[in-house]
């Protein structure tokens, strides 16, 4: 039986979190776009937001901004995600740096507080950045690097981690959902297993926060880091966070020391000497900008709950994956995401031999998915952004490619 | 004889940058504004660019832009200002990290290109961000720092630099202007100094570019690595910029591997491997909000001609000591900055025991200094918008507190 259009009408009627959307700025109403898991779309408050900063902040009160509103910014925002979103307490997370080298200090740190353990663990399935992270450390250091093979559509399995485990491993850098195939680990469970071995974990949590679930401290994680474009909303390569275990955090020493995290910072003293607290893991001036336009929606999913939008983007895939029974399985495309809801995150990834030429017609034709090497076709679904409809309409146009 | 008003009016009048102020948002116009060396105003172009980026790139082109709009950013910011203000050709500079982490970067390859050196120079009168770097880098690798004395209004001479030179030392970390007294080192000499022993030089261009004429090919230098938020008017903690000279690229890698970095970011292997040109030094998605907010200040800056720019420079500086002679000195403060014009930057330090209680009343009596301890009071003499006048009427404020 076809599903019918007035069904998924009905649902987009009946939910919940359907209002979210007219915060956001929607520039082309007929544009669908599910990509929201590479750039989230722009929140209305945002732009307000960055505005106010460009006026009031730099353009006004100049320097001054620094003493009264700037400076607690990485916290602040920190604060926002780490509690508001990943179960971490006050103090535990800052924002500053790039992912990548918000990575890169994590892993080091992690490093250096197992000496003498010479692997680090990292998926073959990770995003590159991580992996090149990965690998610039390990030639620095001399270290190895154990791959945990390439998974398909299910991800990582324990037994694939703890394969390559044991008293020998320092480090193993997990993604808690993959940016392909949106497998979803277990955080609890592969924490467990890497602890185990006495080695500690970095978690990247790019495609995760804001649309799952994660408890940090229950799990019993050492260090997570995201990046905040995604669906936090962000803006174009807003800095990322860090969060640190409370802890962990006079063992845990980050490498990269700035004035950012000395002691008294403004007195620009002789010698590093790191705050007591996580800002010793802040390096240099953070971009303001990009910083402040982090919080509003940030603050907009806070206040939807992580509950609801993963009940709404588990409804959403369960549409899409029946849209691909009816319509895109028989038309060719294969199934790159696990088919048990419990164990991916809120993106699909479909695959076929010319993705690539199909992923350039749907663009061409107002429908925004995002094309992955070699063979997928990444359809992002936002929970605040995106509508049954959305996802109705472009399986549909998909299937007519 | 006391200096007239009505001369220094004259300069004003008489001043060929004089039309530039109005290019920027000037929200209080009794606001005498002398920390542009610390967060330069906010050009009207700028608010312009970035509510662009806002409206036309991410809140309607969204993730397209990636593709036509942002990708090349890091690379043609950095032109801007490599070719149009270091002496730098095509391809040499790029725009992303803090500046702090730009430094890391920088250091780290020049002590990787010099292996077995186990030195690294710096002077005691570097920005704090600076030697706290190099602390990290020497503790990491068990190197040692050989420190040049702190040097005094006149700045590290070729003495003071040339007594720690020896075949031990990898990499010396230089300020081009120092960031208290403004004493300006002479690029090409100081170089050739740390040539001659073989090593690298890395030089801090934070308080120089865009105020002081550089030409980085001609002296020969190695790297640089500046801010871009003082007097290229870049907005609160823009992007940094580096520099690498041509021939050097090849031989110089950086430490902190990711995406942005590897060949065919997009394709996503396993494995990295650098871009063969400046890309390499990228690490991951730079934050676009901040990094497109630093065009429109550059373009300013290189429009007006830094040639012009140290003229007027040179002249405010001139009536800011001559009016420390006639009232500032009598008043009991001291010149921190050398009265030789051609060793100086764009900024002058008072100091007065009481530097930070005078720095509150000018605050609240609407003059913005800078205060930095332990005893100096930092005027920046910005001369895209600073006025003789607005030096004027400080000089007289600020002997009356």
């Amino acid at each position: 039986m076809t599903t019918a259009r007035a069904e998924v009408e009905a649902m987009d009627a009946a939910d919940p979190l359907a209002s979210y959307r007219e915060q956001f700025v929607v520039a082309d109403p007929d544009l669908i776009y599910l990509d929201g898991n590479s750039l989230g779309m722009l929140p209305r408050a945002t732009r307000q937001r960055v505005i106010e900063v460009l006026d009031d902040d730099w353009g006004s009160h100049l320097i001054r901004s620094w003493d009264d509103r700037w400076i607690d910014l990485p916290r602040r925002v920190g604060d926002a995600i780490g509690i508001g979103l990943l179960g971490g307490a006050s103090g535990e997370t800052i924002v500053g740096d790039s992912t990548t080298i918000a990575l890169y200090k994590a892993i080091a740190a992690a490093l250096d507080a197992r000496p003498g353990r010479r692997c680090i663990v990292i998926e073959r399935d990770n995003f590159p950045t991580d992996r090149y992270v990965v690998e610039s450390l390990a030639a620095q250091r001399g270290l190895d690097i154990r791959w945990i093979d390439e998974a398909g559509p299910d991800g990582v399995s324990l037994d694939d981690l703890e394969r390559v485990l044991d008293a020998d491993v320092a480090v193993a850098v997990l993604s808690h959902v993959d940016y392909r195939s949106a497998a979803l680990l277990d955080l609890p469970t592969f924490t467990t297993a890497v602890h185990s071995c006495g080695a500690l974990v970095v978690w990247d949590l790019c495609h995760s926060a804001g649309v799952v679930p994660i408890d940090l401290a229950a799990a019993g994680a050492d260090v997570a880091v995201g990046c905040t474009y995604k669906y936090l909303n962000g803006g174009p390569g807003a800095p990322s966070y860090t969060w640190v275990r409370g802890d962990l955090l006079t063992e845990l020493r980050q490498p990269i020391w700035g004035w950012w995290g000395r002691q008294q910072m403004f007195d620009m003293e002789q010698g590093y000497a790191p705050t007591p607290d996580m800002r010793a893991w802040l390096t240099g001036t953070p971009s303001v900008l990009s910083l402040a336009a982090i919080e509003p929606g940030v603050a907009m999913t806070v206040e939807a709950g992580v509950a609801s939008i993963r009940r709404k983007s588990e409804a959403l895939l369960t549409l899409a994956v029946r849209l691909y029974d009816e319509l895109l399985g028989p038309a060719g495309f294969g199934l790159g995401t696990t088919r048990d809801p419990a164990r991916r995150g809120s993106h699909l990834t479909l695959t076929h031999p010319e993705a690539e030429r199909v992923t350039c017609h749907l663009i061409a034709g107002g429908i925004i998915p995002d094309f992955r090497r070699p063979d997928g076709i990444r359809l992002g679904l936002a929970p605040l952004t995106t509508r049954f409809t959305d996802v109705y309409d472009a399986a549909r146009r998909i299937t007519s490619v």
